[in-house]
């Protein structure tokens, strides 16, 4: 339907190195449908969103981002939820590449959820959350479907994801995230 | 009905200099009633929330967060908005302070919240984010009054707050912090 | 562009005869572009959900109301905020249509959503709260633009709703729903 | 400690015959502490939200809810998940409750929340929602512990509940609601 490549930004909201976020995201390189690149963000290396840092020039590392997701056909977010809502620092990177609002290149950009956690709850608050952040961004939250990944420490093995079906959920919601992608695209 | 003195930490949700929630707070210290101490937390100095980092020992600023909060009676947030929900920093301060949950300094601390904004929302989302996040750790929310301050560039002169009816209302909301902190001290 | 009409179903949040919110969708009748239905439907005849009711087989007005969503190409909410939050008789409604999910004529409906309120809160809330709701029955709500309509009293006359600047922007809400539906439309 | 009986009025959310939450309401009253009276009361019988039948005076049933609420020391809500938030008919509920917002018996009650689903989100939504809508309504809802029940078919027998852990659970939160409401008695 398409000769152009599709890329998707990943982008985990955990800083952990062994974080199960940032591995849904490589278990989902590894799943993209021909055609679909995935490449990984990490939202490390950006300062504290300060106002006046922003007006007298934001620091490179802001801009990177921001083109990141410019380029992005579309982002696929992985986040852990901190104390029922969005971690501070993906919130912190939403916030700066949000502003200026005209320009942000988070407007209508197609935005795809998941999370996993290590308890029960598989970031369903967190992934709420976001929802409502991304409506103020005008990006497009692909609605359906969910995936809230519970008790991840038992669907890993050495830093892979093997639960086979995770995985095959992790396939599905790609899928749903490049015909949401395309039905956008003029 | 108390000698000893009541110790507020007001935190401002933004970085920048000029911010009219740090505006806020400033009002809030002049009208804080006898035997109510009110000081100044900057969220500034808090890197990103890294459980690596947690595991490995916080850093000093983080460490000195948590016993300014464990130190103070209660706490008043004033936040601004960003994309409808509680600002990146702030959420990352609240992340450092939470954790680990079962002698976080916020459990059970009473927390009073107001904002500014400069268009008309008055931080109404910003503030619900807050209450969610703080129901989770188990800190008490001051349910009311509400003080929700709309176009804040219209009442402050030269940094300072002038405008009677928000100062007479912040005077209101530290009156019921008050109370509200003495109730759950044994 | 299209020969089709399109069809929108205007629901009011509120049971009031007097309300601004219908009158907002009154004047969204008047404001339509050519080519553009709009007829209003009232929940006020929809008895209290219960499951019971539902599995022995729901009364007529439920079926009516949800043949009346299958039919309409668009959702348009105006609702009132009781609460901080949707009101009881319009989630009322939503829970019957939503049932059963597989076959929800809510499903994959773009909707439209504004509010007026006579303070000053504009149903923020009740807006967020009905995002929140639509996301999960796969509903496809228009991320822009806000309608937040703030001390309506002073914007009818007669029960007919006299401003300009209120009527210019329900008319390119009227707009970005009908693109947003035709975007969705295979 | 008090020689006052202390009396919790519970409220399923659903209306539902052989719903959970009836069920862990039941189970509540069986373990409620001594001197400690839980009374059920259903929702079923009040008539949808309309601010013109509150106005010409609402009906009886009305009436006798906001009684029970006002002879009550606590709310104990027992509520399922609809659409990812509160139930219509209980929010409906809540609504008549709240009017007058000056008089209104929700106003400074104490409320503890607590919900079953037969999936494994467990009304975390719902619950949510419902700690929003009463912060509006002055309520104190207690902030912890949290009682998220999953699974709810597998852990009844006849109607009856009869997971051991889940009843523990009931039992300590109705002893954190009893303490919660005795520190708000003057």
């Amino acid at each position: 339907m398409t000769e152009r490549v599709l890329r998707i930004l990943g982008i985990p909201g955990s800083l952990r190195r062994e974080s199960y976020n940032r591995g849904l995201l490589l278990a989902a390189q590894e799943l993209a449908p021909p055609g679909v690149e995935l490449e990984l963000y990490e939202v490390r290396e950006l300062p504290l969103y300060d106002e006046d840092l922003e007006r007298t020039g934001p620091p490179d590392q802001v801009l990177h981002f921001k083109q990141a997701i410019a380029r992005a056909d579309a982002l696929l977010i992985a986040t852990p939820e901190y104390n029922w809502s969005v971690p501070g620092p993906l919130k912190n990177a939403i916030d700066w590449a949000s502003r200026p609002p005209a320009t942000s290149p988070l407007r209508r950009k197609p935005v795809a959820l998941m999370g996993a956690s290590t308890g029960i709850s598989g970031t369903i608050r967190a992934q709420l959350a976001l929802r409502q952040i991304f409506a103020s961004t005008e990006s497009y939250v692909l609605p359906k479907p969910d995936l809230f990944v519970r008790e991840a420490a038992t669907l890993f093995r050495d830093g892979r994801l093997v639960d086979r079906e995770t995985r095959e959920r992790i396939r599905q919601l790609l899928e749903a995230l490049v015909a949401w992608t395309l039905r956008f695209r003029d």
